[in-house]
C-alpha cells in the first residue's frame, strides 16, 4: 500500500538522524536554552531576514496555534478564520478551550480576503450592541490553506494592510509553509513574510522532521513573556535541544526549501497526469495537496493500492479525494500513481 | 563543565536512535495509530500486568497532567496535592488553565498520608458552605517525589484506600516512575500499581527516551473520548509512531528498569560518599535524586567543575543543592563529583 | 419618546415591589435557602407538572446559558446551536469562555430542525479523523427564538426523539418562554416541556420580574453538584431570596402566564396594523417580537417618536426593524404606534 | 430566631424600595446606559474624589472579583492573596475557572504586609526556573478583611508602594468597606482609596442594598473594553437601571457610610460587653464581624435563640463564632444578644 493521505507519513531527512545521534551524549541545559537552539533561531533570522524576531519551538501546529492565539488575545476577544480554518475544524476546539471563539468566515477556496475582514471588523464596531458580540482582534490564516491553495502577494498585503489599519493582528499557520513558498505559482519572497504579518509559525512537521514548529514573532507587542505561555499550555520541551538540532539541519543550505521543492515537483508531475487525462479539481491544484475529482469506481479500484483521504462527496458517482506529496515521496511511488490513473 | 542538573541533560539510548534510523522510512498513519504504538501500548500493558488499561502517548509530563487532570474534573472540582507538588510549584499554573484549583496539603517531604487526605475531604464535606468551596475529587502524588521521596507499599495502599472511600480519583505522576521502583528502598512490585491508583504515568522524557510519557489508565471511568482531550490540548503527535517506536524499545527486556537501575547505583555511590564524608541531607535520599546539604565554600567551589541546582538556603553558610543521576550518567563523572566532594 | 426597543424597559408588575416591600425585614438564610425560594421552587414544578425537577435561580440569562452549557459538557463536547442563537451572536463569547464550541446551523428563521440536528452529528460521526474535532453533545434552542419564531409540538418532539436517539441533551433559552407559551400559534402546552427537554429556563427579566431566571432541570443526570457550577460563575444571589420573592409572585395565579397573554395581545394589534397596511415581515410574526420591514422615511419618521431596534437592510430603501411588546406595554402606546404607522 | 449570621440577612434601606417603585414605570434602554446608571456614577466618584475614575455595577461579590482579576491578568500570571482571601475560600474556585492561579500567603490575621508581597515578588523573579512558575501581577486584599481586620493607612501605603515598585496591581475587595471605613479604629480617609489602589469595589450586598457591587476602576490601563468582560461573564444586567437606582440612594446624602456608622455601633456594644464578660477574640474586634471565643456550653445555649456561624474549634471545650452585623441590625437584637451572653 503506497501512502499519499498526508505529508507525515515517514520519518525525516537522513540528516536529522546524523545529527541527533552525533549529539546524543552532549549534556545540555533543558528547555530550549542550549546552544543548538540558539543556533537554529539565529539561522531562521537570517533566512527570513528578521534579526530582531523572536524565535520559539514547539512540537506542533496545534500546539503553536493555541499558544499563539491564547498568549495574545484578551478574554473576550477572537480570532478571525476562514471556515475551513484548521483550528476551526481540525483542533477539537482548542483555541475554545483557551477560551476565545473562532469568528468564521466563509470562504471558496480557504483565503480570507481583505474586504472580508474589513466587512467583518465594521460590522462589529457598527453593532448596537458591540459589546454583547466578541471583539475580532486577530486573524489566521493558513499559507498554503488547508486546500493547498496560495495568496498572491497583492492579496496578502492587501489583507495586512487591512489588519493594521483596523489594529488586527495577522497571524500566518505555516504548517506547510515550504511547500508553499516553493509552488510554481508563488510569488512571494522568503524575505518578504517579515513585512506581512506579525507572527508566524514554519512547519518542521510537514517539511523534514521529526517534528517540531517555529513560531517566529515579528511584532515586539506580542514578545513579552511569551515562554511562560509556552510552558503553560504543556508546550516547553524538556530536551529542548531535540527541536534546535532539527531545525538546524533544516536551516543548513536552505534545506527546508530543496526539500519542499522535491514535494511541489512529486504533486506536479500527478497533477499533469490528472490534467491530461481530463480530471477537475475541487480546489486549484498549486502546491503539495491535490483535490481532484474521481468517479467512485476510479476511487476505489485505486484504494486497492494506495491510501489517501476523502474531501467531500460531489454528486452520486463522483468524490472529490486527497493527494499529498511530501518531502520524502519517491518518483517510484509517483509514477505508481500516474500510471494507476 | 560535568551536568548533575537533572535527568535530562543528555539524548537517549542507543537503541532507540537505531531504531528510529530503521523505520524512517516506513510509511505509517499518524497520531498514534500506527503498529508501533500498539505494540508499545501492549508491551506495557504485560510489565505492568494491566491487559485491560488504556495507554495514550503524550510529548511531555506537563501535558500528561494537565490533560489527565483537565479531562476528568467537572470545573468546580479540584485536584489535591502536596504544597511541592509539580503541578503546583512548576507547571506556570498548567492545572488552573485547564480551570481547576490544586488544594495543597504542607507535607515535610513531599509525599502525602492518606490521614491527610481524609482530613482535607472531611473538611470539606463537612463545611457549613460546602458548595461556596472547590470539591476535591482527585488526588496527585508523584512517585518518586519531587524531593526524591518514595511511598511505601504500606503508605500507598492506605492513601488509595482512603479515596476510594471518599471517590477520589488517585493519580500518579511517575515522570522519574523507573527511578522509584528500582530503588533499593522501594517495596512497590512493578505489577503492584494497577491495584494502587486510577491512571498513572510512565515518564520516558526523564528515563531513556528522547521525549514521551505513556499515560496508563486504570479505571475505566476515566477511559472514555480521551483521545478528544489528547488532541485539543496540542498533544496528539502528528507522527505519533516517534513515541511508539520510542516505548517499544524502553519495554523491550525490561529496559527501561534496566537503565533505571543504573542512575540508582550511580546515585547510591555519590549518596555514600557524602554520608562518608559527614554531609546531611535536606531530604532522605532514596532515589536519583540527592538534596545533601553543602557548605557555601564548597558549593562554590563545586561550580567551577560541575553544574547543579540548589534546593534552599539552611543558613547563612549552608545551602541544599540538588544532585541528579540518569540513565546516561557515567561512572567517569559519578566518580569526579565523588572525587570533589 | 415611546419605547418598543426591548422587554426590559421597565421594572416590574406591582406585586413584586409590594412582596418585597413586606419581606423586607425578614431574616432568612443566604443563597436561596430559604423559604421563599423553596416555596417558588414548588409553584414552578406544579406549574409546569414536574414535581421532581431540580429548580434553580440566578440572575440574568447569559448566566443560566453559560451555566447550563459550562457544567453540562465535557471540556472537548461543544453545544449545537442556530446561526443566530443568542449563545452565538449576543453574549461575548460567553460559551466559548467556559472552554466550549457553539456548534452553528444555518437556519431560516432561528428554528433548529431534528434533520438538521441528524445531519450534523452524523457528519462528525463518520468522519475519519473524529477525534480532531469537537463532540457535539448538547442542543440549544430558544422557545420561542430569537427572532420571535415557535416550534411546533411536533417539530420540538421530533428534535428531542433526535437529540435522545444520539444522546445528546436538549436544552431550551426560555427568556422569553411566556410569550412563546401564550402565542395564538402555538400548540405546546405548560405541561409538555417536561417530555421535550432535558433542561429548559423559565425568563423573569423578560416577563414580569425585575430579574431573574428558573433553570429546570429535569434529566436526573444533570442535577448533581449544580449549586456548585451557581456559586463558581458568580451567580449564586446572596440575598438569593430576591429570586424567590418574585418567582413566587410570578408563578401564584399562573400570573406569569396572565401577563404574558397581555404582551402577545399588544403585538398582535401591531402585526394586525402593519399587514392590514401592507407591511411584510423580515420573520413570521407569532409572538412579541414583530420585525417588519419598512421603508427608510418611514423608519426615520418614527424615529421622532418611538425607540426601536433595526435588523437588518433589505435594500437601498427598506429596512427590516424590530418592535417588542411587554407585559407592560400600555395600549396607549400600541395605539400611539398604529396611528403612526 | 435571630439572626446574626451575616450582613445579607435581611432586604435593603426602605428609600431603595420606595425608588423602585417610583421609577418601576420609567422606560429606560438597558445594561447600565441608562440616567439612573449615570447619576449614581457620579455620586460615587464625587464622595470617592475620583472624578476620572471608571465605575461598574455587577451584581454580586464574586461577579466583581472574578471579572476584575480575570480582565486584567494574562493567561500566565497570578493574583497574590491572604490564605484567607475570599477569592481562595469561598468561590468556589471561581478564579480558576477563569485561569488563574491564587498565590497565596499565610496571615496571623487576614492581611497582607508589604515585606510579603516583596519577598513574594523577589522569590519568583529570582527563581532559576521563573518561566515554569506563574507570574504575580496582581495583589488582591479585602478592606475589611474576612476575618473584620482592617489595614491602617500606613500599612496600606507601604502595600501600594511596593506594588507600584514591582508592577503589581492592587485590586481591594470592599464587600464590606462601609464598614471598614467607618470602624472606630480606622484611619483611611473615603478620599484616600483613590491614591491607595488601582481598582476596588465597593460593596453594596452586604451594605444597605438588596444587591449590586460598584467597580471603581482608577488606573487607566485596566479601563479599556471592560463592559465586554462584564458581559462575557453573566453580569451585565439587562435592566441595569436597577443598579443606578440602588446606588443612587446609597451615595445620596452619604447614606451608604451613615447606615455603616449604625452597623459598627451595634458591633461595638456587642463588643464591650463581650470584653466586660472576659471573652477572648480569635481576631481582634474592628469591623461588624466579631469573633469571640465561648465555651461549647454557652455556644450550645445561645443556639436556642440566635443563629450565627463557627468560626474553628479553639480546644475541646471552646469554640471561635462569628457574630455579624448589619445596617439592619435592630438595637433589641443587640440587647438580647448581649443579655443571653
Amino acid at each position: 500500500m503506497i501512502n499519499f493521505e498526508s505529508d507525515y507519513t515517514e520519518g525525516c531527512i537522513d540528516e536529522i538522524l546524523l545529527a541527533l545521534k552525533d549529539t546524543n551524549h552532549e549534556q545540555t541545559s533543558g528547555y530550549g536554552t542550549d546552544p543548538h537552539c540558539e543556533n537554529a533561531r539565529n539561522l531562521i533570522r537570517k533566512e527570513f531576514d528578521c534579526k530582531d524576531a523572536d524565535v520559539h519551538f514547539v512540537v506542533g501546529g496545534t500546539q503553536a496555534n493555541l499558544i499563539v492565539i491564547g498568549s495574545t488575545l484578551r478574554p473576550y476577544q477572537a480570532v478571525v478564520c476562514a471556515e475551513s480554518g484548521h483550528i476551526n475544524v481540525h483542533e477539537t476546539g482548542a483555541i475554545e478551550a483557551t477560551g476565545h471563539k473562532c469568528m468564521t468566515i466563509a470562504t471558496k477556496d480557504g483565503t480570507l480576503t481583505a474586504q472580508q475582514v474589513e466587512d467583518m471588523y465594521l460590522n462589529h464596531i457598527n453593532d448596537e450592541t458591540f459589546e454583547h458580540t466578541v471583539q475580532p482582534k486577530m486573524v489566521y490564516i493558513s499559507l498554503p490553506t488547508e486546500n493547498g491553495t496560495l495568496y498572491t502577494k497583492q492579496q496578502l498585503t492587501d489583507l495586512y494592510t487591512t489588519c493594521k489599519k483596523y489594529g488586527l493582528y495577522l497571524f500566518i499557520d505555516g504548517a506547510r509553509l515550504g511547500y508553499g513558498l516553493t509552488s510554481y505559482e508563488n510569488d512571494i519572497q522568503i524575505q518578504d513574510l517579515k513585512n506581512l504579518c506579525d507572527v508566524f509559525y514554519i512547519g518542521g512537521t510537514k517539511v523534514g522532521a521529526l517534528f517540531g514548529e517555529a513560531i517566529v514573532i515579528l511584532n515586539p507587542a506580542l514578545k513579552k513573556d511569551f515562554r511562560y505561555n509556552i510552558k503553560q499550555r504543556g508546550a516547553l520541551l524538556a530536551k529542548g535541544r531535540l527541536l534546535g538540532i532539527q531545525f538546524e539541519q533544516l536551516f543548513t543550505n536552505h534545506k527546508y526549501f530543496e526539500i519542499s521543492k522535491h514535494a511541489i515537483a512529486c504533486a506536479y508531475e500527478i497533477q499533469k497526469a490528472l490534467q491530461d487525462k481530463g480530471y477537475t479539481f475541487l480546489y486549484q491544484p498549486q502546491t503539495n495537496q491535490l483535490f481532484p475529482i474521481l468517479e467512485n469506481t476510479k476511487m476505489e479500484e485505486l484504494r486497492t493500492q494506495f491510501a489517501f483521504h476523502t474531501a467531500g462527496k460531489i454528486d452520486e458517482t463522483h468524490t472529490a479525494v486527497r493527494f499529498v506529496t511530501s518531502f520524502m515521496t519517491t518518483m517510484d511511488n509517483v509514477n505508481a500513481l500516474i500510471k494507476a490513473l
